[in-house]
């Protein structure tokens, strides 16, 4: 039976992990950075070693073809299998989150390669821009494109915090495609990822098969209040912006614990302005992201939100200004791809459990145009997002040995 | 009796608010900036004019002396009466804050010129660099290093947010001046300012005898939690430094009401780590600024405010870390300065209060180095540190024949 190669994966993790490296062991590769454009050459120039014909699209995202007969015409008849993810990072993040799932659909094509197996439909490589989210928002941006949820137009509108667009970005670094960003057909969308949450490491288990993702919220909370000297102004007549933030965090931390399953909710941003140590803060504004396994509990859990930031300005006498950012209903993969995956597990012998994703991924978008799957494997404490992230090895050789039969079989015997 | 010629004082008063007006009636006149550079050059320029000379120290401070005779030597030999305050300004800060006390003292000057008044004492206007600490820290550096109290090496070597450093502004705006900046005999030290708080308006008066200034703590307080993603990392499983930062901030709120007696403290400076919506807060910052009218209250207030912090560090599992930034205790001023200064309101027939500062000022250092007392005008609506920061100017003209009468009687008649 055909198997990756995991010698082959490790060094071409490790030669990745180099680009954009950090002295804690992380990665700092924003979007559109230099070490964006340095691993999205050096993926480019993998992809065409290894037989692949590849195009760029007018968001930057990066498709590598390998035919369905090698050595045949690249503009095959039959949709291709898509696997992919994205190679950016959030700042001081990790070296396996997104570019994992990459690094392990290119060792996929190599094994295919090297087994000169050929298949039904084409197998393609998928390297989403703008993944993260942490430069230029919303996250996901490449495939929100190629998914129509968000106009191209907009997304090359979009600026960073220092006001750079995103198109100009795309451009300086060689990555502003000719290919239309659309939808076009797809066989399957199969994505590789760590799982960035605690529980296949506390099962024991090296794989997730990936039945959908939690929905999600994100909102903006902003509150005014009144600035004011820090020493003479008396308790009762201060309208402090950053206490009824304050009560917004506990709220954000308590409104998950309260409705239980699941649940989580972040706030992951909060500036204060003037924020000077001797002025009452005049203005803060702060980020929810609420997630839940089920549409109506984040329902409830949003409502309760709402409320927390109404009661928390009406209790400091501060105005509150409430903006819903993003809203992702529950994604439920495709059925027969996760069939597949599963079916890739148990024929390789590999353990697993069904599992909901509690981060969003590409792959969200990608299940609204085509039938899509996913592969988790293990992050050890559950740690993502952050220097220390990692995964053992033997459990990524088993995940992406899942993902290459998981490929293979929707693909199909040429 | 010789009075402050009132549209003088108003004329040059609007003159110095166009210098670094902000859009919304306020400034943004940091210290040592191009704006700061401006209103020194005009009040040196305005000081020669009106017969004094000017000299500037190490630290940028400016005196103007008006000779104990005029036309006769300024290098007298009695100690100075000396006038002053601050000309910069807290970001999108007030027109009155500092300044205010600058322009009456020149006013002052101005009317004893116009009087023909000799003095038996020599009267000086004093202007002391970087009194709001807005750019540089600590606050009142200029006066601070006059005092003893920070050394002139390390004043020059504080940084601006931007790395830039103190000494090198102080050289490129043409203020590193070659007095040296220590104590020297001074007959008095008198500082007319806003109030910055609500109490003399509510109580219908137009002036304060200042008899001190509260105690004042600064803390810096970090918690150091663990950076990890926002969705699939269960609640349980958390380490959030925000969360725990939001506990202080709401500490800080309640412990004053707690121990109560016109106690004060404030959260104005929060930072936190990475700062984007779907990372959980590995780090957060922030300090506090509590201020109490007994340094016995502001011990207690310490000793509850490291408790909290203990105990949010304690619940959230992150690591605190609380480090002590400034500790000025209770100023008790001049008794005989504090009663010159109310004979002066007496004798004009001006209604008054005794009352503490709630706010450093410069004359916390003055204080330590000469007799010192000050002088307080309404704020209205207590409102200052932001653009509606306002005082009417019946109020101000009554301040400010109040501290002319003061300097006179220190002065004493030639």
């Amino acid at each position: 039976m055909i198997r990756i190669d995991r010698a082959r994966l490790e060094e071409t993790f490790r030669e990745q992990a180099r680009i954009g490296a950090t002295t804690g062991g992380g990665l700092t590769r924003l979007a559109l950075s230099d070490e964006d454009r340095i691993i999205r050459d050096r993926m480019v120039a993998w992809l065409e070693a290894a037989g692949c014909a590849v195009r760029v699209d007018r968001m930057g995202n990066i498709f590598g073809r390998r035919p369905a007969s090698p050595g045949g015409p690249t503009d095959d008849e039959l949709p291709p299998v898509v696997m992919g993810s994205h190679v950016d990072s959030v700042p001081t993040g990790g070296r396996f989150d997104g570019v994992l799932g990459v690094v392990c659909a290119l060792e996929a094509i190599r094994a295919l390669n090297a087994a000169k197996t050929r298949t039904r439909h084409p197998i393609e490589l998928a390297i989403f821009t703008n993944e993260e989210g942490a430069r230029f928002q919303p996250a996901m941006l490449g495939s929100a494109v190629m998914a129509g949820k968000v106009s191209l137009e907009d997304a090359y509108n979009k600026r960073d915090r220092h006001g750079i667009r995103l198109v100009d970005e795309l451009e300086r670094i060689g990555y502003l495609g000719a290919e239309p960003c659309i939808p076009r057909p797809m066989r399957a969308y199969l994505e590789l990822h760590i799982e960035q949450g605690p529980f296949l490491e506390e099962a024991g288990l090296p794989v997730g098969v990936v039945e959908g993702i939690v929905a999600i919220a994100w909102a903006r909370v902003t509150f005014h209040g009144e600035q004011d000297h820090a020493g003479p102004t008396p308790m009762p007549a201060r309208h402090d912006a950053l206490v009824a933030a304050a009560d917004v965090v506990k709220a954000v931390r308590r409104i998950p614990l309260e409705i239980g399953r699941d649940m989580v909710g972040t706030v992951g941003w909060l500036d204060v302005h003037p924020n000077i140590v001797n002025a009452i803060p005049g203005k803060a504004v702060l980020t929810s992201d609420l997630r839940a396994p089920s549409d109506t509990d984040l329902d409830r859990a949003v409502e309760r939100l709402e409320a927390a930031a109404r009661d928390a300005a009406a209790a400091e006498g501060v105005r509150p200004e409430y903006e819903p950012l993003m809203r992702v209903p529950l994604t439920r993969f495709d059925t027969d791809v996760v069939g597949a995956v599963e079916a890739a597990a148990t024929t390789l012998g590999v353990r697993y459990r069904r599992m909901l994703s509690g981060a969003g991924h590409d792959a969200q978008h990608m299940a609204a145009i085509c039938p899509t799957g996913m592969v988790f494997v293990p992050s050890i404490r559950g740690k993502s997002h952050c220097e220390e992230e990692n995964t053992h090895f033997d459990d990524i050789e088993h995940g992406a040995n899942v993902l290459l039969h998981a490929a293979l079989t929707l693909a199909g015997p040429a």
